[in-house]
């Protein structure tokens, strides 16, 4: 399997740390997850069933009713390629490497795509795979560009598939509400903005037809019981979801700054992560494992990856990249 | 999709009664579920690790260390058929029927059984699959005679795949222990005895190089963070398993008394269920869900299956059969 971020066990080994004392900013979660209370005994009793709840609270978040409640995006990402006949599938060089790795395994042929183009798609694509905003770079599409590229894949029988798992606190920018029509498959999931990874709660957006087909392959009752309630909770909080954002906002600043300070300026920034390319990428890693603070490292594009840390690990994080510096 | 117990919500809408109102017989579930406690904000927040603590209780519940956790046992059936050849698959007639449903989906010749044989299984049948105990007939097999037919399909490199979902009230009869040989699968799962359906946490022991294909094609991350965790205290709990076990012979023995009063007397008995055919199953069942008692109908059987009230549901059950005899 791909390494992610989020490996901590390994590290905890690697560098002879119990994982208690780690700082981990290697995910991009946010730190400040949507605080749950008990769930009731009956949901984890019974099958996961569709309620009302969370089809009203996922068509009044995501701005549409056509939508797939999945075990979080990964299993969309998993499951998309075998709804596709043989196609060239045109995805950024620089993006989360679950897409590629998937649509490779079901025989497609997969084009790296080192930089977007200024106009039209080449025309030999049938299928373009982007994250918007884009992991790990934090880069965003504005949503007429998109269409364009939309529309041009959907004349010829293809499709443009975005995955918006880091879209929540730039939700202008989502297509979502665009998703019904042929040729658009949006991916949400209540990982990063609500930090929730655990929960294993991903939605796929996209035309009827397309959602049935997802269904029937994914089978019923993937989703767990708890996690469909938590998502419930979650995504009906609107309060929750106001405050939070403008804590985001703060936090993302406050650590581009910190950055910034110790000559690291993020070249992307995103509410949850710094996108940091340094020629010293490989040994400021290290260095600060051996600190006790895993962030993700991309060794092929020398650069780090780092995401927000919680209130008492600010200090921590400065001390440690203070004593690279000396 | 296939119909399944557990539908309680059309139910509802059919019969113009409110789904708390009904005494939901139709799932096979434990009604007295493993009582959970709240679970700690930290499992929610993190992708799903695998753990020390899960793999020691699983290890010590079934076993065996050859095993992969899945979000339900349905993950399982739905990704076995991809693993093998095209082949010859025999399954009984009277079966939970996803299994059957998902090796035709993926291109297998399905062999329907009425009747398993008395001894060497038909030489064309290269994977046999089975439920033991049987849901819906309740019937089980010994292991030696699985174990026989084990050997005749692994000579030809054949597999015996063994559905053991009711498996939890009568561990002396399980193959877990036997999964590590080449060419055994057995399937386990929280959802009937544990009472933890909504959890959707299975597990799948066979032989690692299986294990290894199978967890490639799950990925990484299908079972929520929350269930895993609830799987790890659930295993571990000996105490509730033992007085459980001995509540559920308690209330299997009563229910079939019970039906038997009213000339329903069950061909099959299991700790969480009764089978019973019978000429009346389509009107009986009907009649019940007139009174909001919902059970499982197999009209191509004519039969029922009834699952295990609750405590609360004994007298409304007893009333309800009581009247259809009037």
């Amino acid at each position: 399997m791909l390494e992610h971020g989020g490996n901590l066990q390994a590290a905890a080994e690697r560098y002879g740390i119990p994982i208690a004392k780690w700082l981990d900013l290697s995910t991009g979660i946010n730190p400040h997850s949507y605080p749950l209370a008990n769930i009731p005994a009956e949901i984890w009793q019974r099958l996961p069933q569709e309620t009302d709840e969370l089809n009203k609270a996922t068509a009044e978040y995501y701005g549409t009713r056509h939508l797939l409640v999945t075990a979080g995006s990964q299993a969309a990402i998993q499951a998309l390629p075998a709804l596709y006949p043989p196609s060239v599938v045109a995805i950024p060089s620089v993006m989360y490497a679950e897409h590629a790795k998937n649509w490779l395994a079901h025989g497609h042929k997969v084009m790296p795509l080192d930089s977007l183009p200024e106009g039209d798609l080449p025309t030999e694509i049938d299928i373009l795979v982007l994250c918007n905003p884009n992991n790990p770079t934090a880069t965003t599409l504005p949503a007429p560009t998109l269409l364009r590229w939309h529309r041009q894949l959907a004349c010829k029988g293809g499709a443009l598939i975005v995955d918006e798992a880091f879209m929540d606190t730039t939700p202008e920018l989502s297509l979502c509400s665009k998703a019904e029509l042929q040729g658009i498959v949006v991916l949400r999931s209540l990982g990063k903005f609500f930090g929730l990874a655990g929960a294993r709660v991903g939605f796929v957006m996209a035309e009827p037809k397309l959602l049935d087909a997802l269904s029937e392959k994914l089978g019923p009752w993937a989703v767990a019981g708890p996690a469909r309630y938590a998502a419930q909770l979650a995504l009906q909080d609107t309060t929750w979801q106001a405050e939070i954002r403008r804590k985001l906002a703060e936090d993302s600043l406050r650590l581009k700054q910190l950055l910034a300070k110790y000559g690291l300026s993020p070249v992307g920034s995103h509410a949850l992560f710094q996108w940091v390319p340094t020629e010293q990428a490989i040994s400021l890693h290290e260095h600060l494992a051996k600190h006790g603070i895993w962030v993700r490292l991309f060794s092929q594009w020398s650069a780090l990856r780092f995401g927000l840390p919680p209130a008492n690990g600010w200090e921590k994080l400065e001390s440690a990249i203070a004593a690279f510096r000396d």
